[in-house]
């Protein structure tokens, strides 16, 4: 038997263009003398659609782009993702994969788990399907599951679920379990994914194939790897990251193992490409620009923009004030040069002085604070903003993770922008990344890599003045943010000052109104400051 | 039998002022020789905390607060809401009322209808509750619920469940039943709060009283209005509106019939004020300041903020520029005087044109277009939060749901601000708000309401050159967003061109990216442009 795997990238709710991509594979699977194609979860519309679904002629249009696979499917075996009408009581919607067979849909499977946390939503739309299902595709009993059905099993979700469809499936002795998947991209996840693979092979002793969605859609990086495990759990075959792919699992062929080999930080800034690229490509855009002030958030966010848009397409824009020292200002156009970046210079001087001229009558002879300082960045924006409207241009925002979390950001400043390149990477990942980009040659001046970090807002800034080191900030933005720990425990894992853990934890909560306005970032943590994370502004607990 | 009704207003995780209140109400109930008092659902930490339940020390300190409460309720029963360990399968907690008399916990009732949809989120945190419960106090059989629970049997849910918990409660033969609620207002929804508990009284034959919270917490408003209804389904008595409240049910007293009069409009008005009031108060600010252009939804915003403030604690700032009229001038200063706010007028010439001159070799002789508006725009942003981070104010900003539905605002520009005021308010009730706060004398001068919509920021502009008449915007808004219709249904409902309807929605969409950068707003309708409406920014379905 002859599986084909189909790793699409779709446009969300595109069903026409989504549906043009299923057919061609199954032509291609045909080609392949493949018995059966396995699609990604929600392949039609695209995962997540969020609340489209909310939309019936969205229901309907995908119904009909079903039609026209089941017209396609002569001769061999689709399995595809897709929404469809509960037929049963509670909430409106399945997420189901379509079995189909030579032109009749044989079936349907529910799935049965449906994550409700961190970016997902599910029980907000689907019913959940009550039973196992398996299928006899030539002669073969093949159990089919969609996505967090097949986790629960490894213990490898957030919130535990009532039910293990695996175990269920131990009863049904299946010969081979497929799976459809949109399992985003996460720091050091892909790995887990084929131990959770393996986990069920082993206990249900037949291969496990798990096909994944591919792309970037809005903050969501979906990586690719598909996998084929065997009845032993060992790796047969993976499909590529972070592109489209089609492969054929030939059951009856030995096929020798294969080894499940990344670099975490090559994946890392492949997933925030794909993030950008599909971002732009995916809305139609071809360019874009950012400020280049010679630090390291900046420089690191060209790097990506280069490879994700192409250096041409990436216009850097140096915006230098009086608290510029010169070595920023060299740098940012070194940088520029070493990319080949179309790079322009607008000092912010002039339209600095005119504010501080304008509105000194308003500061009633109050001290130079925050607000001149949020000038300057926001004259930066502002920049930035009038260029791209001119020029059609989409603004990359350049701040990390933790200046996100604290708040050290400047909201309409520097915080604007149609996407938040690295709004999900930690400081000190910035500087990981940084020294891998110059791994083989200094790409990014070594200076913007050593200079001590500054916003350089005010003179001799230094963000040491303003924060504990970065290294203490991560690790008690990691654990709170990431894994919930209370600043007790933080304080004593970490052995950090519990009066510091408390004021970061503080700060943190207290920044939630800028966060509520800042761009859509790319996510590759397990909890990035987006959709993924609900915090009241107005609280009164940290 | 006597129960008291503590309608109250509670900080989202501010458990310890949350629960001085409690024990507040508890001494109340106490005087009042009272022998039942009910609160609100999640009483102790506020709804709704959102991702703050995902913290363990945030679970076991509401843990702790109950313990004092429990301490408190000596020779009285309490009936209070809050958040505890599921000791089963599934979502690791529940949404529970605690039953507790005389220094006993008799026994806990878990919410089973756990809303997931619009703004709810429930199933992110909670198990469903498995059982029906009645508690006997005073020898009577008294069956207790929770909010939702209600509604599934008036049908008024946004998708239907699998169960009815008051048809449930058939068998029991309840001589009580109590309600805890944080139901959030919505237009025109109180008398339906009070439908739903008339028709669960009449299911049940026994009286119903509904006990909700109060208050605005970031975008939800809690309008109060607790319900006492009897097991004819007539109403008996009412908590106040839009503010605290706390009174008592006597069973054996026979009470009159009370009509539920309210004032929609009015009520409106009430919600947004109470908005206003709540988000500055609960986050220690008292001023705000806002741009005051002599149109009509910024005059709006104006009488709102200084009903909720106090009319000394509102800037008003006139910012115009050489596309102002004499008109909007003149009538922005008329109305700051009517409603005795300080006002300020900084004229925004000299930026835009020093911007205009730095910006003019980049805009690479291109026509004027979008930029040049956006720019002024966006120095008005720019001078509103420069003075807001000077002086400690919050800026109110001023977009009304129609231009935030069709992007006809400018993101860092008019959309600047800490709260959107009318963010939620269609422009055709922006007229009818106006005209109503006119209904005595002119507080608006009338010409801001005559005079033709504009955001003058180019010559002669009028809304009408880019957008159809609101009446029409408002009806395609209305129909798609809140009730998702699909643009072929509202063309054909509301006889408008099929085109128009279609280039909206399209629009509509294409605004994603402005809407998920705007500052939280006020949520006044069933579907709000936030955290309950969620689409994806990429996407090819419109």
């Amino acid at each position: 038997m002859r599986i084909c795997v189909a790793q699409l990238n779709p446009i969300i709710g595109d069903l026409k263009g989504n549906t043009e991509k299923i057919l061609r594979a199954i032509e291609k699977a045909r080609e392949q003398k493949g018995d059966i194609i396995l699609f990604s979860e929600l392949t039609i519309c695209g995962y997540a659609p969020e609340d489209l679904l909310l939309h019936e002629d969205f229901i309907a249009a995908n119904e009909e782009c079903l039609k026209e696979i089941v017209k396609a499917s002569a001769h061999l075996c689709v399995i595809v993702g897709l929404v469809r009408h509960n037929p049963g009581k509670g909430k409106p919607l399945l997420n189901s994969a379509a079995v189909i067979c030579d032109g009749q849909i044989l079936g349907y499977y529910d799935k049965r788990l449906l994550p409700t946390y961190d970016v997902f939503d599910e029980r907000r739309y689907f019913e959940p399907g009550k039973e196992v299902k398996t299928f006899e595709i030539k002669g073969k009993k093949i159990g089919v599951i969609i996505c967090e059905d097949i986790w629960e099993h490894s213990g490898y979700v957030e919130t535990p679920y009532k039910h293990d469809p695996v175990v269920d499936l131990l009863q049904e002795k299946p010969d081979l379990l497929l799976n459809l998947s949109a399992s985003p991209y996460q720091f050091d996840k892909p790995d887990v994914r084929v131990e959770v693979c393996a986990k069920a092979g082993q206990t249900l002793n037949c291969p496990v194939i798990l096909c994944c969605q591919v792309g970037g859609n809005d903050e969501l990086i979906f990586d690719g790897y598909s996998v084929c495990v065997d009845a032993q759990g060992n790796l047969r075959q993976l499909g590529k990251g972070f592109e489209e792919d089609f492969f054929t699992v030939d059951l009856d062929s030995p096929i020798c193992n294969v080894p499940f080999q990344y670099d975490p930080t090559n994946d890392l800034f492949k997933a925030l490409v794909l993030g950008v690229h599909d971002y732009f490509t995916k809305l139609g855009f071809t360019q874009g620009c950012l400020g280049l002030s010679g630090g390291i958030d900046s420089a690191l966010v060209a790097c990506i923009a280069a490879e994700a848009l192409g250096p041409e397409n990436v216009l850097a824009i140096s915006m230098p004030s009086r608290y510029s020292s010169e070595g920023s200002k060299r740098d940012a156009e070194i940088l520029a040069k070493n990319l080949n970046l179309p790079f322009k210079t607008i000092s912010i001087e002039e339209p600095f002085d005119d504010y501080l001229a304008l509105l000194e009558p308003h500061f009633e002879g109050k001290e130079p604070d925050v607000t001149e300082e949020n000038l300057q960045a926001r004259i930066r924006g502002m920049i930035l903003m009038a260029i791209s409207n001119k020029h059609g241009y989409i603004v990359l925002s350049t701040g990390n993770k933790s200046e996100m979390g604290l708040g050290y950001c400047t909201l309409y400043g520097d915080m604007c922008g149609g996407l938040s390149v690295i709004g999900d990477v930690l400081k000190t990942q910035v500087y990981e990344l940084c020294r891998w980009i110059n791994r083989e040659k200094e790409i990014i001046p070594w200076s913007i890599i050593e200079r001590p970090p500054s916003a350089e807002l005010r003179p001799d800034q230094k963000d040491l003045d303003a924060l504990p080191e970065y290294d203490i900030v991560d690790k008690v933005m990691k654990g709170y943010v990431e894994d919930h720990l209370s600043a007790a425990v933080i304080a004593e894992r970490f052995n950090i000052d519990r009066a510091i853990v408390d004021d970061l934890v503080h700060r943190l909560h207290r920044a939630e109104y800028k966060r509520r306005q800042a761009p859509p970032l790319i996510r590759v943590s397990k909890k990035a400051f987006s959709v993924g994370r609900r915090f009241p502004i107005v609280q009164g607990w940290a």
